[in-house]
């Protein structure tokens, strides 16, 4: 499984390679950040000719292993200026990685603005006509895509933001039963996807088979270890029945709940938003609360999230959803928030960015702080493309700008996502340092056991997770198996080992980490990123959070130190 | 004349410095980039309490030296993030010279948004309230705080823009007839004033008398010797003739006149707007076509642009303007770029950044190019403060991002004057490496007798400017003074020793100029700034002038090469 496959969306020529021997053992973020070093010039117009739109699945990718079907895009992010791979769930790593692809690499500009779909099968690929479905929103999209190509494709596609070039454009990925909700929702690859004239791509894995594993016995014999741990783990547990929004008490009680844009970290309306509401509210109203986004997935951190009538708003509905648009523009209203979210999703929006740019905008005075059904408007906006809709979906940075507003939480101009970096400190630490701008996947410390408000410890925290994650954004692997298997390293190697026939240790995995941070980092320094960047905005270390009494107090040094190995 | 007065806006206190050693022998520009280098953080924000607003005069300021009374006004700037200098005629720098002042220092950010004037005079400093001012345009500011504080007194000050802190805001000088139209336009300075809570500072000189020269005798020898060179300089005539608007001819001939949002460097209506054309329409309407911004200076480059009826528009049209509104927008007609030029001055935002924006939104599609009557609607939108305005008056990047565009004009976030720089390649350089952002006074090299379409050159001849110009910024020197004082250093070096009783050779003159732009890179390097944001956005690389046929090919290394010393 070493086949990278070109296509050039100017000449529309496409071309199958053998992966260079660099790239044999990379998958996933791995594989983007040294396949971007290597061939993208850092300093390129993220909107131009010279990036590079690249699909990967994990080195897993394809393969029985549970949770191992992950999707990674990425490219040079217009939002940020810097390297991006965003990591989505659904179905479309999967059937990439069960057709032998190694990653699909989309580069130049069409002629003449052209609009495509790509569609990719067993039988090859095809660049196909897109002016039809150029317009159309995400879910219709997937519907029209589906019932031309049959229910068993995988569609990856952007909405409107996407063909208007949304810094806040995010890439629609179906799930197993063809819902286009598995947001790669950051950084702005749904703009770059835009700009390369490409409404979707359609895969069609028909034909092809699950990758076996090169060891089949101890395959077998490892799985069961794996499957043990994931279900004995009480956070997997938690998952399966809460999704991730068990996450709104943990943060809401160290104040870390980013509510009203970011101002304080506890919200009144908390337990209106919560795990156990949301989980009542699904129940009731005989949705689900516990949905696979892949098929094979033990944690099953998803859920469907239905109206009164019991007709399906959106799905999933998850944390940072409730964060951004929940709280933190101090709404407590769960159905705005599906609502919201479904809105987000139908136009092909990063519901984080958004929610932060909504959050810039209420404090600027365009609407009232809790006003849902002008938060609901201003969503439409952004569908629309007027004029605060492009304002807006350009995200909170730009926002923030236009507006006059100084109080904007970003950090290399991505929002920060669901942790007030002054209530959860970790995070805070996360989002200065991690090459992809504020970014909570990147390096989670939310649930571990230090206090949250004290800088003690942070950096070394956020360190260790932000050089233990890319281990599964390189494998395929949700993040949130790390939890569980976390504690067993050479489980972990013993998977890779056995399934692709390599003998890796774990330190050798956390090596093939290392090198993908220092590989992003390495990007980012030649596009002009210095360590000025690797800071949180000034109100952080000045202001306090208004829950907390806090401000952020990790040096300047500690951040240094944070990239600095040996 | 070392006294330096520091005024903290939050405590309302002032306090009379004598300024440090190492700022005797630094004025003007020079003393910003140390003072802001020594005190004020990098990584800032730029509308935050830690930055600080300077206005120093030069070295001269207050002498008898003709064309020595430039105001340097000074912060780190909102539109760049980066040092900011930005110079301006009038009359301020020569009362503030006058009364002793080597620098005003504004710290901090006034409690509760209060609004205030500060009244500068022999008997000290007062700080009024200022709410009555607010709100109020350009024009009018200057009118009523001269009829409150009598016709002699300077005024610098902001309009609406600065109020609303858009980063095109300049701030505004009076002249010798108290017109505010000497403008500190780039950077966003009127934002950083606004910030502060200040709508102007008034500057009574009554009782302060010129500088007195250290040694009268041989001051007054080389004062005939200067006063004969300018005499004899044929730059400094055709100024006194023309004016700037000479240069259009000359860039318009090289395709180096920008054109249609810096598509194209000859434009078609080009002998509508230039020198001629605007000389016979001023004699013809019976306005001023030699007018001079500050008392003594004999380049006398401004002008004053009556309408049919012989009642002033604007005073002055200059080339900038002429070329950023007027070629840039696809208009030829002097009436209308006046008009936009007066309605920019009484608004309070810079002509270059605007015009820069408008032609952003043109090729966005807003309004077309050539529509005078939308360009001047768009202006009263950025005074309104409406969205568009809001947009528009953030500058040409924000305008850009929002819009879509990505043919953007700009470095550093500021946009390019009126020299494309394809076409006249020596101020591709000087834009691209200069601390400032894009800048034409930072090293102009368009009246230089080189191929300007050819790389060839270009960038030492744009080095050999950057390195020469800060000598006249520093002492408070117009710079067109450089185009017939070049080739006589001894003769600047005489003037200053003999008025300050200094012993500088010219090469010291040369050596502060250099520490002038090395502070600021250094000053730039500790915000963020890389040899990355010393280059021309992509499009300059790659897309020809239409004009000319070239593209901007001068190498990286090339540029790298500009500031690297010895």
């Amino acid at each position: 499984m070493n086949k990278i496959l070109r296509i050039n969306m100017a000449s529309l020529e496409q071309k199958l390679e053998d992966g260079n021997k660099d790239y044999e053992l990379l998958g996933g973020r791995a594989f983007i950040a040294k396949f971007l070093l290597d061939e993208v010039k850092p300093s390129c117009e993220p909107l131009g000719r010279h990036n590079k739109l690249i699909y990967t699945p994990g080195l897993l990718g394809g393969s029985k292993v549970f949770s191992s079907g992950r999707i990674s895009i990425g490219a040079k992010s217009p939002l940020t200026g810097g390297i991006k791979e965003s990591n989505g769930g659904g179905v479309v790593g999967i059937k990439l990685g069960r057709l032998g692809y190694k990653a699909i690499v989309i580069e130049d500009l069409p002629q003449n603005d052209q609009k495509y779909i790509i569609k990719i099968s067993a039988e090859g690929v095809e660049i196909l006509p897109g002016e039809e479905y150029w317009g159309l929103k995400v879910y219709e999209t997937a519907a029209k895509l589906r019932e031309r190509f049959g229910n068993k494709v995988a569609v990856s596609c952007i909405g409107p933001a996407g063909e208007m070039k949304f810094f806040s454009a995010g890439i629609a990925n179906t799930d197993a039963e063809g819902v286009p909700s598995r947001y790669s929702g950051r950084g702005g690859l749904g703009a770059v996807m835009g700009s390369k004239g490409i409404k979707a791509l359609v895969i069609d894995d028909s034909g092809a088979k699950m990758h076996e594993p090169a060891n089949s016995a101890e395959f077998n014999e490892v799985m069961k270890e794996y499957a043990k741990i994931l279900k004995e783990s009480p956070v997997v547990e938690a998952y399966n029945t809460y999704g991730t929004s068990a996450m709104v008490q943990v943060t809401n009680a160290v104040g870390g709940l980013p509510t009203r844009n970011f101002s304080a970290g506890k919200f009144e309306g908390a337990e209106k938003i919560d795990a156990e509401r949301l989980y009542d509210t699904i129940t009731s109203r005989n949705g689900n609360p516990t949905h696979a986004c892949m098929p094979g997935c033990m944690i099953r951190c998803s859920n469907v999230y239905p109206d009164e009538q019991g007709n399906t708003v959106v799905s999933p509905l998850e944390y940072e959803t409730i964060a951004l648009m929940g709280s933190n523009l101090s709404i407590d209203n769960l159905d705005v928030i599906a609502k919201l979210n479904y809105l987000c999703n139908d136009y092909g929006i990063d519901t984080i960015e958004t929610g932060a740019a909504i959050g810039v905008a209420m404090e600027g005075g365009v609407i009232p702080f809790g006003d849902a059904q002008g938060a609901i408007e201003l969503v439409h906006e952004i569908g629309k493309g007027s004029l605060i809709g492009r304002v807006l979906g350009m995200g909170a940075a730009i926002t923030g700008k236009v507006l006059g507003v100084t109080n904007v939480p970003v950090v290399k101009g991505q929002s920060m996502p669901g942790y007030e970096p002054r209530g959860i400190k970790g995070l805070g630490v996360t989002y200065a340092t991690s090459p992809m701008g504020a970014d909570h996947t990147a390096g989670a410390t939310a649930r571990a056991k230090v206090d949250h408000n004290s800088r003690e410890g942070q950096a070394a925290l956020s360190k260790k997770m932000q050089y233990t994650i890319p281990i599964y954004d390189d494998l395929g692997l949700c993040m949130f198996v790390s939890a569980a298997l976390g504690a067993y390293p050479e489980v972990l190697a013993k998977l890779v080992n056995t399934q692709l026939g390599t003998n890796y240790s774990s330190d050798d995995l956390f090596k093939l980490a290392q090198d993908t941070v220092q590989w992003e980092r390495e990007f980012n320094r030649r596009a002009g990123f210095t360590n000025a960047d690797d800071r949180l905005p000034e109100h952080f270390y000045e202001e306090q959070n208004l829950s907390t009494g806090t401000v952020f107090d990790v040096s300047d040094e500690e951040l240094d130190e944070v990239h600095k190995l040996g």
